[in-house]
């Protein structure tokens, strides 16, 4: 068993019982993700173990980022953010994920990084409860972004 | 004039005395940015502007992904960070660009997103001369980058 957080992840999906996998593309699987303070936040998962997007081939690189698009465009049209962020950070797990944080108008910190409140939600528990608290359960918002992905004509893989 | 802070950079190319620019692809320009404990920091900031990847023709969202890829390789290939980080924000400056910061093995916060870091050095002197000083002068930077992107035989525009 690979010791990377996502490939454990990425094996474990025909037995997962966590419900939060919203799509399966041909070269990712779109997660819903715990933050949900950014309502519809989600991580993008290549289904290659890799570190850098110009380490994947042309084609695999150029699928992978139409998926972003799709993935992006779907949160956008469910919840209406005002703004989408679109992160590939791998700092602290170097397999290519994607994090689409949709910001929203009445976020105190609509300004900011989301990191600056995600860094305090790690330290402190009531910062947690509120980053992880949605406006629906899970369940609700990944079927708004399944019914948005279904509508683009998003691949399935 | 546009009051977008990135159409009036574009705009003031011809005259600008400021030696930050990188590199001119078809949709995009790619210059040196502030945050140069990060070395190598660049921003690509789209010709167009858009708000969201999403509202791009497929053309060109599909070659501006493409300049991004160009660009996070050259930078990668001039400084061999541990890893490069991808952010696409807009918050403050809705206006399609794309951060790209090389994360290196010898930063105490290797871990972390940038954010954490660059919130301390806009409020603290001390930090922010930390966190603007590189290795080397911004033109010896700009050509190391340079030379990569030619090597990589990327597209002018």
């Amino acid at each position: 068993m690979s010791d990377c957080h996502f490939c454990q992840k990425i094996q474990s999906i025909p037995t997962s019982t966590s419900g939060d996998l919203v799509w399966t593309f041909p070269n990712s699987h779109l997660f819903l993700g715990k933050w949900q303070f950014y309502h519809g936040y989600c991580v993008l998962v290549s289904k290659a173990h890799e570190k850098e997007l110009f380490f994947l081939n042309d084609n695999t690189r150029k699928s992978f980022l139409e998926e972003l698009n799709f993935s992006a465009r779907a949160i956008f049209d469910a919840f209406l953010p005002a703004k989408m962020n679109y992160e590939l950070l791998g700092n602290q797990v170097p397999h290519l994920h994607w994090h689409l944080f949709p910001r929203y108008k009445d976020d105190p910190q609509a300004l900011s990084p989301v990191w600056l409140r995600l860094d305090q939600a790690e330290k402190v528990p009531s910062e947690h409860a509120i980053a992880t608290t949605g406006k629906g359960t899970s369940e609700k918002t990944i079927q708004m972004i399944q019914a948005k992905l279904k509508q683009l004509g998003a691949p399935r893989g």
